[in-house]
């Protein structure tokens, strides 16, 4: 037996590491925890979604034995349909997050085929190698789970996202208990989320966010909107629950939202009824202090329900003068811009908007310093992998790791795609197997190459110009006046006279002896020289000698 | 007379409402404080910068009296010489602020053919109907001052940009005696600064950063780079006591900070002699305990130093393991992704870095809530105007002074190139004059209009596909195969199927008969379909028919 038999490997992440996919292998026997997706970096243009890179499990399909899901939210479920396409195997997860799952497998068409199972965090279960516990996690969504894998050479905690809420929402605090005896028990490997390592003390409690909305919807005069993430599940009861004490009532709004909400109604995880919720008639004709609603796009998304009500462009609501509008998350980075400027038109609107900056109407799901210690104090890991955190995060998390008496070679750092190599008495960085995700755009997944987004940076700064000309190809002759179509570069109606300067130029290279790609190239070259010393920009410049 | 005989108009800002330039007028004359530039937003790919559009000013060019700059930031004197290009007009700065801009007209090749003058706090000057008289203010560079123009009609203070720093690095207080005396007389309208209104209290003295670089100089073991924007003299001289306190010497990299430094200097506004300023051969000599770096690119700006140190790629510094690297600045929305990458990065060649999320290590030069109050007490104005700040920031400055006992029907909020008319019983919202601002791209300013943007924005989404076809224009025979151009859509090297897929569907349309312009828009249209079914992505498509 090699000295290194189990074989850590994190998938998944924009930036952040091993977000969305970790892969644990042993005696090549395979086990999946979560399958996830994430939204695409501001320099990745027209780019829909990220999902982890699953090459290396398709090309071992018939040794993956189960894919574990720790929560419901996208970045730790969403590529499931994308995953269960190439590969046939059993997934598992906790009431609610089946649920979930399983509203994306019925849009995805794949439902009907998926093997899905219901656990509960006491369940034991058994996959090759694998002994498979789990231990239950306050978040930001009820049922979530972290695991303990026992593998033969020892346990692997994988804490997925937690927080230490001494007065969670649904009331099931993390299982302290538990952690504490798998400490007791002895355990390998720890792989920790890392998210909030540069936020010191503990996050606060959930509820933290309960007494603030209390406060606003008890002011409020007018209707109050609240937008927040669609699989917030906790949040959208606190809101029901402000709101009831009010004397108001809640309605729901944005697809992703009302899915979510019906069926954690269901599957009693939302405490209201289902017809205690506003229709959009009713949103818009009760008196306004008896109306709160629930919807999407807190981040800023163009397509979600806030960007709407914020360009006055909703096909069935509008904000009213009073409204007081609730952004209830903290903008992703990258996606202030957004966030700003739908405050901003908000306000425009007559809104009075609370945003982060001016409330904590958000806390975070995620443990922060003092929460990454108490974990680490429970457990006592052997060996400590910091996870899903930009690699700044990681490093400061190792640091903590460090301060709490895991010595250094014990630690180790690695980004999305690389392989940790686990021993019984030393681990270390292995091989890289991949990138770690692959770019979906449209219908597209993984096949949009860097130089293509290269090209869309390009463009996206100085557009483009094509210079064409028809030859005949015996003679050589030119057969018709060159012809320029840009877009992106200049204002071309504007822009005759540097139209006509780029084909004087075109006319002096084609008087010149040349061959096919010769001139192609001098045309390139020519061109390029010429707009930048008449515009001070460089755009994509592709010549194309038609032979006619 | 009107009974509105002033009327002042905010220009400049992408979002930020009047944050470059201010124009009063009176009488047809016309007075400008400020001349300033932004940087673009991230929904303007591409444009470099953004400057006011003075084409209202340009229009009206012999009613110009005078250009007063209040401060030496960029965004308040980087577009003089923009302005100077137009306009004959003398310019009046506080002795540092004259320096600093006199480093830009020489630099533009203007200074030889400006008029400048130095004034000081103290001085009162007089263009037409206007008396202007000045007092000292605190902001993150020294020599700043706001101004209080006299009118027939009244007294106008335009505070710029301040903040009650108690304990400020110059010594010099913002001279509220002077503020005192001007609500004494009495204050027609006040034009006061919004861009910290939705935080809480006083701004932190900017001494906090001592502290907090006391601190971190005091324990680093290796060299301290300290990045901050080049224009934060305040900043610089703090790096340079504490490099002194604890036995270090500064140096200084990247063109703008070197420039300003080298000025501050000559002029008195820093206390360090020029030979004790590192060269870079010391910087990467001494040994490392004995050094501290100040350099560009706080805010992630991909050419400035700190983003080529972060990626390696400086000619003359390289990061060593052990250095400490502080971002003194916080990220400005749209940068953030930008900064982070840099963090991550600069951990991963081994630095300690210390960035906003993680430590004080920058103080805001703005003042706030308690600040904003504090002026409005001093000034006790009829009017009041929200100034610099995006609109939610006006709205909640209007707040804080309504709450401060200033009729809703006495103060307006205005965007960019909107013109604010007072009289003096009433003050309301005018027409509008511009956009506020024009975008500079390469050597063009002003003249890309919102179409180019437009197409820039869908060609880094989805790229473009031309499709080229030559005809004879007699007979409507085509003379050549089909031929497609594309870039930022798809990889071409894999897409081989797609091309001659679309190559067919053009095939077709050529087989209808049809008109040249009909054959043009047919084409698009199947392309249109085609790539979007194939897709999902809806490239921005040219047809070309040459006629042959």
């Amino acid at each position: 037996m090699s000295d290194f038999p189990l074989r850590v490997i994190p998938l998944g992440g924009v930036g952040e590491i091993g977000k969305n996919l970790m892969v644990l292998e042993y005696d090549q026997q395979i086990l999946i925890i979560d399958v996830g997706l994430m939204f695409p970096d501001g320099d990745m243009p027209g780019i829909d979604l990220v999902y982890p890179d699953i090459t290396y499990l398709t090309a071992r399909a018939d040794r993956v034995q189960a894919v574990i899901l720790t929560h419901g939210h996208e970045d730790h479920i969403g590529a499931l349909p994308y995953l269960l396409k190439y590969l046939d195997v059993p997934v598992y997860a906790t009431r609610l997050t089946r649920g979930l799952a399983e509203v994306k497998l019925r849009e995805a068409g794949l439902l009907a085929d998926a093997e899905l199972h219901t656990i509960t965090p006491d369940d034991v279960l058994h996959f090759g190698p694998f002994q498979v516990e789990f231990f239950h996690v306050c978040h930001s969504i009820p049922d979530a789970v972290g695991v303990a894998v026992t593998t033969p050479i020892g346990v692997v905690v994988y804490a997925s996202d937690y927080k230490f809420d001494q007065h969670p929402v649904d009331g099931r605090l993390t299982d302290v208990a538990k952690l504490q005896a798998l400490g007791d028990r002895g355990v390998l490997l720890l792989l920790s989320d890392s998210t909030n390592a540069d936020t010191e003390g503990f996050t606060p409690s959930e509820q933290r966010v309960s007494e603030v909305l209390d406060e606003i919807v008890g002011q409020a005069t007018g209707r109050v909107v609240i937008a927040t993430f669609a699989s917030n599940i906790s949040r959208i009861q606190q809101v029901i629950h402000a709101a009831r004490r009010h004397g108001r009532r809640v309605g729901v709004v944005g697809r992703s939202m009302v899915n979510n909400v019906r069926m954690a109604i269901q599957m009693g995880y939302l405490d209201i009824a289902p017809e205690d919720l506003l229709t959009t008639s009713e949103m818009n004709n009760l008196p306004r202090d008896e109306v709160v609603i629930v919807c999407t796009g807190s981040q800023g998304e163009p397509t979600a329900v806030l960007a709407r009500l914020a360009s006055d462009e909703h096909p069935q609501l509008q904000i009213i003068p009073g409204d007081t509008v609730i952004l209830s998350a903290t903008p992703i980075p990258g996606n202030e811009e957004m966030v700003n400027r739908i405050v901003d038109d908000l306000f425009r609107l007559g809104a009075d908007v609370i945003y982060s900056d001016l409330c904590d109407v958000h806390v975070s799901g995620h443990g922060s310093r003092e929460d990454h210690k108490m974990m680490i104090s429970l457990v006592r890991p052997r060996f400590f992998v910091p996870m899903h955190g930009e690699y700044r995060h990681l490093v400061l998390h190792a640091r903590t790791a460090q301060a709490m008496g895991i010595p250094p070679e014990n630690i180790v750092i690695v980004e999305s795609g690389q392989v940790v190599e686990v021993g019984p008495r030393a681990i270390r960085v292995g091989e890289r197997v991949s990138e770690g995700h692959v770019l979906v755009d449209g219908l597209s997944i993984g096949e949009l190459g860097a130089a293509v987004l290269r090209d869309r940076q390009h463009l996206a700064r100085d557009g483009f110009l094509v210079a064409i000309v028809a030859r005949n190809p015996a003679t050589g002759e030119v057969v018709t006046d060159p012809e320029i179509l840009t877009r992106g570069f200049v204002y071309v109606a504007e822009a005759d006279d540097l139209i006509e300067g780029a084909k004087d130029r075109m006319w002096e290279v084609l008087k010149m002896p040349a061959t096919g790609s010769s001139i192609r190239n001098k045309i390139k070259e020519v061109l390029s020289q010429y707009c930048y010393a008449r515009t001070g920009r460089r755009p994509l410049i592709l010549p194309l000698v038609l032979d006619v």
